[in-house]
């Protein structure tokens, strides 16, 4: 490279071979602009223009400040989106699979993809834990004290603030805090239900959302997805119109186990139709922090009904183990206090005041940034390898946010009998069994790709792959 | 007192005298045996004897390690024990006016009689903190990922070991954390009972059982108690006799808010008649480590049928502010494992670490021992004070442990107007209402004693007896 002159096409040559050859892998960051100008002897317009062609290609994709990422290869084999035409509300029996699962991954050893929880590499603990001994002294050690209902006047302050860009902000007064996220749902269900309802939830869902109707004798009416784009309306209003349905819970930013995100558009589309119907809308965003595409707003930013339970955490990106989650429950507010205050009085004010100082801080922004991208190629390096190793029928979705991949194993394969299989061998992950009442999903796994990318993750999915080739 | 040789009666009358003449109070120390033997140049058996005399007429008591301290007088009016037969199941209505007292002590300038909380004098905050930070720091941050459904392994540990002297241990493998005690009481109530089942309680009881039973749609069989011996197991036996009890919630010692303690005898007893019915008890043992008289053991201690679903908690002994309880279920472990995991996944693991590491250390039987002598001193201060400002009438329950008192008013005073109009000064009390949803106590109030005994808690006592008053 000495010296001669690249043209622009000729730079974008170079690097797609770097990339056909695997030089370059899903997830790489390619070299700055800057140093590839200096290396080639170009101007920087050159790389520019070679890197715009990449993208266009959508061989690589660019981030603000984080300059350009290796994308995956469009021979990735996608999930298929197999028209099944749920409808059916159901009974739930979703089994205690789910606690049996977290001890185990709590084992020594055991390579988690189970559990949905960031890595502590990923959390900023060494100024968390600052924020938790300051909260410790905070006023006369009132932290020590009954803390209120509604939850810590400086968190409930701070997350206030987060939704000042919104269509229709939050006032603090309308929020109330939780110990996290799944406590948020089960307050907002216990606010808005009865027993024998009918409640429509995505197909598939978060198993947690499974077990609470479980628990109170709800019924589930599942709506099938999209893994890219989630919720189709068209098939929800069809739902609707064949069913009594008391109360929908949805994850429109972010679906777990499926990292499905639907448009802006569909998310207003999904407040008008919930909202003329009078069907309280509970929205579980507790990824919906982490889409990895700018300008993504939870359902709630739009309702202007006053018909939207918004339940979220800090436990997908500050620490899961602080239990600090939230709910703003509209015009459901006082029961939704009297609920909390009869289930446990309140939640515990040191880890909420620590939570108030680090966003005070004006930290968490940034923190999330940085988290958005590490995820995302964290995704693009497990998908390779997934589509690298394991056997040939399987398929993938994409995920637009949130920290999992669901991925389609063939026909043939019992994802339940995969998981105790390879549990033996100190992997954990996630069954499709319990990510729906149907058994569309029984031949499907979720991966957690949060552990940090490297050699021993690459040998436990080369482990998954070998027992799935033994099987088939 | 120069040089002068005393008998022990002389010695006897010479105190007795200092506490007619009220030099010294209920609630105040005696000085030392060496100390009164130096000062009157008698032996030291002189003023055994002596306060041996006083201590048989009930003037005043000892504590081991502590001394000796002034009783209340004789003449102090106790509550009269009525026979009030309530027996029949109703449905629970208690409103949401305990909420709204939360948010009324939690203002500035609030003296605060009606939060069942100790005060942050009592609590060991700065060996807390320290532990807090540890946990923090423990094995990689542990403490940030998810934790154990059932707790954290440590707080197991060190509760468990509390038991050991127990003529029934509970193992580790037996115990769930919850968030505090309420929660505890919840989750047993969810794996136990059916809307519409019929729960009995004591009369008075915990306006939080009261509306966890609203809650659930469950009826309350109100047995009415007597306030130094509790339950009355006749009473009981003839109730279960004429009713279809689904499950009891009692607390056998400490009840709340009378301070009544069920003899041990008793709560043998009292398992005994459970456990052949097969009615399974929830016991909510939040204040039994406040007893003030030692050889206490909850009704679980007794538990030879594993038909008492145990519930208790770190509010009342280290720091409400932390919510941190727990639950032994015996038979039903399995069932609220799954309920637990159901409703927030797990409960926060760096306050349950620090709690483990404080009981580690050694510390929390002194502290319990200290904390006891404590409550008992402020409770007598705080009769002796109501004795002497309130109208005549008003009628006191001596507690036998916990940190609040429950007096009976006038039959003319309602305790709701009384708590509005005294809210007005600044002052937070709790109106008998809530302790039942009969009306018997509606002119009982409850007052917490746990606020530090100065001029500025009699004036509030004053200020309250002013109002009592011109009422009547």
């Amino acid at each position: 490279m000495e010296g001669k002159l690249f043209r622009y096409e000729q730079v974008a040559a170079k690097v797609e071979e770097s990339i056909s050859l695997q030089k370059l892998q899903p997830g790489d960051k390619l070299p700055s602009v800057r140093q590839v100008s200096q290396e080639l002897n170009v101007s920087l317009n050159t790389v520019f223009q070679a890197y715009s062609i990449l993208e266009a290609k959508g061989l690589i994709f660019s981030k603000p400040k984080s300059g350009y990422i290796v994308n995956l290869p469009k021979s990735t084999p996608q999930q298929a989106k197999a028209k099944q035409e749920i409808f059916l509300p159901v009974s739930v029996e979703v089994t205690g699979m789910a606690t049996a699962m977290m001890k185990n991954a709590k084992e020594n050893g055991i390579i988690n993809f189970s559990i949905l929880a960031p890595v502590n590499e990923m959390l900023p603990i060494s100024k968390l834990n600052k924020y938790v001994s300051a909260a410790l002294n905070e006023t006369r050690n009132e932290n020590y004290q009954y803390p209120l209902v509604d939850g810590h006047p400086g968190l409930l302050k701070q997350i206030s603030r987060r939704t000042f860009d919104w269509q229709k902000s939050i006032d603090q007064a309308n929020i109330l805090i939780t110990n996290g996220c799944m406590e948020a749902i089960n307050i907002c269900l216990d606010a808005i239900t009865k027993s024998g309802d009918v409640i429509a939830v995505e197909s598939p869902t978060y198993h947690g959302i499974l077990q609470s109707l479980e628990q109170r004798g709800l019924k589930a009416l599942e709506i099938e997805i999209d893994p890219q784009t989630g919720l189709n309306l068209d098939d929800l209003q069809m739902a609707l119109d064949k069913n009594t349905v008391a109360a929908c819970i949805f994850m429109p930013s972010c679906n777990n186990p499926s990292g499905a995100c639907m448009p802006e558009a569909n998310k207003m589309r999904l407040v008008e139709l919930l909202g003329k119907r009078n069907i309280p809308l509970i929205e579980d965003d507790a990824l919906g922090e982490l889409c990895y595409q700018p300008g993504n707003y939870p359902a709630k930013a739009y309702d202007k009904y006053n018909n939207v339970l918004y339940c979220s955490s800090f436990s997908k990106t500050l620490a899961p183990g602080f239990r600090i989650g939230w709910l703003s429950a509209g015009k459901y507010h006082k029961e939704v206090e009297k609920i909390k205050f009869g289930s446990n009085i309140s939640t515990n004010g040191v880890l909420q005041a620590a939570i108030a100082k680090y966003l005070e801080s004006g930290q968490y922004e940034k923190h999330l940034r940085k988290m958005r991208l590490a995820l995302q190629v964290q995704m693009l390096k497990y998908i390779q390898a997934i589509t690298k190793h394991f056997p040939n029928g399987v398929k993938i979705s994409v995920p637009q946010g949130g920290i999992s991949i669901w991925v389609e194993l063939l026909h043939t394969t019992d994802a339940f009998a995969l998981q105790k299989e390879v549990l033996n061998k100190g992997i954990g992950l996630c069954p499709g069994h319990i990510f729906s009442t149907t058994t569309y999903f029984h031949h499907f796994i979720r991966i957690n790709f949060c552990p940090a990318w490297n050699f021993k993750i690459e040998n436990a999915l080369k482990a998954v792959a070998k027992v799935l080739k033994q099987k088939n």
